[in-house]
């Protein structure tokens, strides 16, 4: 392995083998419904609580990426995962069916990029010859720990994000088929002093931005090498003004190339407000639609930089701003 | 590097080239307490809040340790931490001030052993020269969230543990003088269906019991290689019943070997129920007292397994069984 800097170049190519996203009800209308694996009309997946469904949701999804690797769960040498709820609980309780050494993350939903460039590393360094990254996130488990309960019904400006109900999960190998993880860029922690949580795209923007210029600094690559380059879930507005600030800083990344995973996964008419957020929005874009994409041949190189707002309900209430992260992994075909 | 299942042997041998331990007013009084590089009366800190109290520890750790490796912080290519807040918002927030490209890491308090072990497989994966590790835990800060406010005084079963005001840090290199860290263990999630969130050394034993019996299975090699064998942080009860689950399954580690965290740290008079926990305990023993032995030439091989119970408050409410995992890293001079 190479380094430069906050970035890992992985000469070995760890591949991803397999991957698979489950969503629910909101992603089953949404932009990329044929790319999940599974949708659940029933946002409660059967179960007694929102926090279980999630679980379940998580545990789905690694299900059908180990599934479809065609590898034995006991060949599988290490589980990442991470997720919103705290003490990342959905993670633990979903390693805990699993039985695969677990290694916890939390990177809010920055999670998703923390855990494949981990992935990746392990693989690389030949610490494992498979292993599972994931995160997930489930819309009314996460409102209902941050904000009010879902039956309060309680109003949102347009700058808040929709959590996605959704698990992503990867099969990250040393050999096989399938789109390869080339290079990750490990973010720093960038706070501009946003408070407001529901604007949590104008608080991670920077963060983006702050990510995207180490890499292509620390690559000595310029943006046209992507096809695409997807942020997390900055959402409309955070993305807007990631776009500024890159341009600002001379780094003009035409529209077509730049996009963000909380943009792609719902339908312009879904009442989301701003757009997409949690930990499983960048984990089922990316797991999901983006890698079936790439194995159409229609991407074939391509950055995504998930985002994370590092805050907490109770640093809110201590009135801190939020401190933003972003993690970016580059996946080429 | 070379891999065995679930353990990694750094055969670039990563050192330790500084740490350092920062503890409240109960560790001042501990028995380890000459080992602490700074200890507070204040259990404030002066701040304003008990989380402000824990991050200003965790900053002052990593400070101390930044300032004995002699290296300047632009040079540390990661910060690993972890802790007990919801969102882990003490390292989070540490990272902001630090500026370090940043990995959030979840394991309970076995993510001190979860970030000395990823450190050193970055390290030794050629990912960095210098990467900074850390874990912590506030007493206040974590009875506030998991428990009862601190002012109402609630009284606790003998099995209860003491969480650790305290922060551990310390730096990984690729070269330099000091203990280096030879192989790590990553722990699978054991649930033995203990539910009682005053008893996690019971809940967190097998788990231990697992790791260290995968640790020797992995490498090879029997329980008298070590000098100590450090579980994290099981204490008295918990510490018996890794003893008998050990003995059961033919492996006796004499108990001038097998030793805990949680008992190191405080006097035995010390009003701490079954002994100390939290993820600032397993950190300040080993980066603060074992490291200080091992520099001191009393230890020569160590074996640190710190073990975490990864449950809520809303798992417990739920009626969720205690998940627990340890992780496992050798420590040699």
């Amino acid at each position: 392995m190479k380094k430069g800097h906050q970035s890992w170049v992985f000469e070995s190519k760890p591949v991803i083998i397999s991957s698979a996203a489950v969503g629910g009800p909101f992603e089953a209308k949404g932009a990329i419904a044929e790319d999940f694996d599974i949708l659940h009309e029933d946002i409660w997946l059967g179960q007694d609580s929102f926090e279980k469904a999630e679980k379940k949701l998580l545990e789905q999804a690694c299900e059908i990426a180990i599934e479809k690797a065609k590898v034995k769960k006991e060949d599988i040498g290490f589980f990442l995962s991470g997720d919103l709820l705290n003490q990342i609980v959905t993670s633990s309780f979903a390693a805990r069916t699993l039985s695969i050494p677990y290694l916890g993350i939390y990177g809010a939903c920055s999670s998703s990029m923390e855990g494949l460039a981990l992935a990746s590393l392990l693989v690389s360094s030949k610490a494992a010859d498979y292993v599972l990254a994931a995160a997930t996130s489930h819309n009314s488990a996460s409102e209902k720990q941050y904000r009010y309960p879902t039956e309060y019904g309680g109003q949102k400006p347009p700058t808040a994000q929709w959590t996605v109900t959704g698990s992503g999960a990867a099969i990250v190998a040393s050999k096989g088929e399938g789109p390869k993880v080339t290079s990750a860029t490990i973010g720093r922690v960038i706070d501009m002093g946003i408070s407001d949580p529901f604007n949590m795209g104008e608080a991670m923007a920077p963060a983006a931005v702050d990510t995207i210029e180490a890499h292509f600094r620390d690559l000595n690559i310029s943006p046209s090498y992507y096809d695409m380059i997807a942020t997390g879930d900055l959402g409309a507005l955070g993305h807007r003004i990631a776009g500024e600030l890159l341009n600002k800083h001379g780094m003009n990344i035409p529209p077509e190339i730049l996009t963000d995973c909380g943009l792609l996964i719902y339908k312009q008419d879904q009442p989301v407000l701003s757009g997409g957020s949690g930990c499983g929005c960048s984990s089922t874009v990316t797991y999901g639609h983006l890698l079936n994409r790439m194995r159409k041949g229609e991407l074939k190189k391509i950055l995504i930089v998930a985002t994370g707002a590092l805050m907490s309900p109770m640093t809110f209430q201590q009135k801190e701003s939020i401190p933003g992260i972003a993690h970016a992994v580059s996946i080429e075909m």
